[in-house]
């Protein structure tokens, strides 16, 4: 079967469209952090699987899509606990990655990207709290969307971090990505939009590998030239102000110590009284936050609603920004137990996803150009709430698919 | 003991200050749907108390309270799942209304204000989905805050419809409440601010009881006055731009229609699977959000989403909206039994909370006016994301209260 052989379904049981609409005729499958009525939601991890009761309803975002006219053909694997951007889950596999075999998919919304990236559902519907639709967009070679925080309701979705987890889409063509996320954000998108300055945040295209940067940095500038606009260069510290320097390390700090004890409230109660089976990885992440000295988050959230107002002040209603989406094709499977590996792949791929969870800024990944033959996603940025003009530029900006 | 007395105390468990800051030597005390490390959240329900894990850690809301200063005293009653807006809780009885003693706190954060309007704590915190920290400080003749949604954190807090869930500060003094206010933002507030417009909606006027209208009108006047600025009367049609004129009742039934499919999924699982002991109006209600017709809530959603955007095109960053709280003084205990009283209490008191909900607005409750002795609050609207202007401008319209 097409399906089981690409390892991002869980289950295939379909839901059919409940009405009519700008979905109709598309196929989508869900993540198995959203609820689907009757299935367990398992969050990756046999344990919570086992110990939560099933679902009663679909969450409200499936309820959604199938009332726009799309058929759910049913759920996706996603990385234990959603602790991971790799994809790889020692419980139920890792999901193909077609457009590089021996590589992860990226996660955590593994499954969903796979499932779209394999041809097998129009679009799928992830969650993205630090990169999770972002970062395996940009690995398989597709389009990924991180809505603005708040504007997708996340009933009947687990919750992983509260202040930054939000629903996204995932898909291959840009037009299904923009229809869905018409449905999901509940309201018509323009068709084109007037970008007025496209920056090119410096910080973020030096961290990137150089072949990265240089092909991501042709694809903005042909970006540009569509929407017949100059590229700005602008560096971070023109938008935080931060005399040290210290760049993206300190959006990333950030991002993480608001992130760490929102993580442990989430999930400590359950790790606590059930004692769940935990492959390393995620145990040692949970263990992270369990230690973290929470007396801490008083300043880590302080600096993160200061750097959120400093891009509230930089950022016009139609200014974009532009940065690597992750700093690094897909990683080679298996790379998580090579030494070292996780930290220096974390403090990159966080420091880049971090910028739009902090600032609560919808973020798009464009799958733009390719490094040795890997697909590598261009990340534009816009302000909180401008989703219909980021959707619109994107639009007007890619060249659509030669049918 | 005083605190046993005023019935607004589940559990005192002294939690100390972590550090030192704008709130030291405060006290406070937190609704029980928030986390407090090793106790459990009970969300005014045994059967929910029995059948959840102890919390390991507290609210990050909490958290940064204790960081700036403030000592926690424990924990308050709520209403039972956070249904209710009356503060009558049939397991773990009716918090004391000070200012109304034969009268109902209001809830859900029953015991937060009656812990404040008692002068047992500095201040409380609560949440606020459609009105749960507006109207009991209506009821109780204290200040209450919800601030934009999104805005505090909700790690660690029972979520009910995570579309509207706030974090809000109840407290009866309001210099005590912007600092904690300012805590919990996580950011400095202004001393002053320079409001352009203050707008009453004449349908929520018409809404309210004669003399609640009359009473927030005055104190409306009072307020313009001291802010040098004329009232500006607005219908809500200038707003929504609605030919119907349905006004509030379409705002009433579009915050239901959303929130409705949000509490199922949030709480059906746990009442399908475990069977809880529920009083007849909580399982009234549940049972009510298990038969909504889910695929109506993409219309709903767009129409809240439509609302929302003109709502944000009408306010500009230096306009307040005004309204009465709630229609009526808190009412007497025991009327929930009151055939048709429900319908008819929860229809207007709902349709004046909706709109901050909707709009995704920071809402104030001031309590300025009396009516035959019993108070009554009246609320200022800013537009989302401008809680430190609504806080500066009361502030200052406000007059400090005689040492």
């Amino acid at each position: 079967m097409q399906h089981a052989s690409s390892g991002a379904f869980l289950d295939e049981t379909i839901f059919e469209p409940t009405g009519t609409g700008p979905l109709d005729g598309l196929k989508f499958a869900v993540k198995d952090l959203i609820d689907l009525a009757g299935l367990p939601t398992g969050c990756g991890n046999p344990s919570w699987r086992a110990s939560h009761s099933l679902a009663v309803a679909h969450a409200v975002c499936v309820e959604q899509v199938l009332a726009a006219g799309a058929r759910c053909v049913g759920k996706t694997v996603t990385d234990e606990l959603a602790f991971s951007l790799l994809g790889e889950n020692p419980f139920y596999g890792t999901p193909r990655n077609p457009r590089a075999p021996e590589r992860v998919p990226g996660g955590s919304s593994s499954g969903s990207a796979s499932a779209v990236a394999c041809g097998l559902v129009d679009f799928a519907i992830g969650t993205d709290t630090g990169g999770s639709v972002r970062v395996p967009a940009s690995n398989c070679g597709i389009f990924g969307l991180r809505p603005s925080h708040g504007s997708v309701s996340v009933a009947g979705v687990y919750p992983f971090a509260p202040t930054f987890d939000t629903v996204g889409i995932l898909a291959a063509d840009l037009e299904i990505l923009t229809r869905t996320a018409s449905v999901l954000l509940a309201r018509d998108l323009p068709a084109s939009a007037r970008v007025r300055r496209l920056h090119v945040i410096t910080e973020a295209f030096e961290l990137a590998e150089p072949a990265v940067g240089a092909q991501l940095y042709e694809a903005v500038a042909q970006l540009a030239d569509r929407l017949g606009v100059s590229l700005v260069t602008t560096s971070l510290r023109d938008i935080d102000e931060d005399p040290t320097g210290q760049a993206l390390d300190a959006w990333y700090d950030t991002y993480c110590q608001v992130q760490w004890p929102e993580i442990w409230s989430q999930l400590g109660p359950w790790y606590q009284a059930t004692g769940p089976e935990l492959s390393p990885f995620a145990l040692g992440s949970l263990e992270l936050t369990r230690k973290y000295d929470r007396s801490r988050a008083l300043a880590a959230i302080r600096r993160r609603e200061d750097l959120a107002a400093h891009l509230a002040r930089f950022l016009g209603p139609d200014d974009l920004l532009c940065l690597p989406t992750v700093h690094t094709p897909a990683p080679l499977q298996g790379s998580h137990a090579v030494r070292g590996f996780s930290r220096a792949y974390y403090s990159r791929a966080l420091a880049l996803t971090a910028i739009s969870g902090i600032g609560r800024l919808p973020a798009l990944s464009l799958p733009l150009a390719e490094v040795d033959g890997l697909p590598v996603g261009l990340c534009l940025l816009a302000g909180s709430g401008q989703d219909a003009f980021l959707l619109a530029a994107a639009r007007q900006a890619v060249p659509a698919p030669v049918a």
